[in-house]
C-alpha cells in the first residue's frame, strides 16, 4: 500500500467523521492511539503491536487528510534531505 | 511511497543508531516527535505540520522494523475489516 492510497482509504472510511470530529480531537485520538501503541510495545503480543501500529498510521493518515497536506510529501523529505 | 519502501529507507538510514538506542528510546522518541505535531497543528505552519508528519511517520516506520512488524501488513486490516 502506498501512503496515497493509505490516505484516499483513510479519507472514504472516515472522512465524514474526520470533519465531524474536527483537527483537535483528531490529534486527540492520535494521542491516545500512540499510548495504546506504547503500551503493546512494553508488554503486548506482536499481534497487539501490530494491530496498534496500524491504528497510529490510520490516525496520522486521517489528521493529514483533514490538514490538506501528504504524508508522501512528508516522506519524501526523507529521501531528499534525511536528517541526521 | 509504499510503506514497504519507507521501512526499507528508514532502515538504511537509521537502522543502526536504532539498534543501538533500542525499542523503549524509540517509543520515547516518537512520543517527542508526536507532541511536536500536535504543537505544529495548533499553531504551526503547514510547512511545518507536513515536517512533522514525516517525522511521526519516520519514527513510527523505524519502530516497527525495530519490532520486526510490517506497517504494510498493519494497514492492511483497515482495507480487510476497518473498525467502524
Amino acid at each position: 500500500m502506498t501512503l496515497d492510497e493509505l490516505q484516499v482509504l483513510m479519507g472514504e472510511l472516515y472522512g465524514e467523521a474526520d470533519a465531524a470530529r474536527g483537527v483537535p480531537s483528531t490529534v486527540a485520538w492520535l494521542c491516545e492511539e500512540v499510548g495504546e501503541l506504547a503500551q503493546a510495545v512494553r508488554k503486548g503480543t506482536p499481534d497487539q503491536q501490530l494491530h496498534e501500529l496500524g491504528d497510529v498510521l490510520a490516525w496520522v493518515a486521517s489528521l493529514a487528510n483533514q490538514l490538506g497536506l501528504s504524508l508522501s510529501e512528508a516522506a519524501d523529505r526523507y529521501v531528499d534531505a534525511p536528517p541526521a
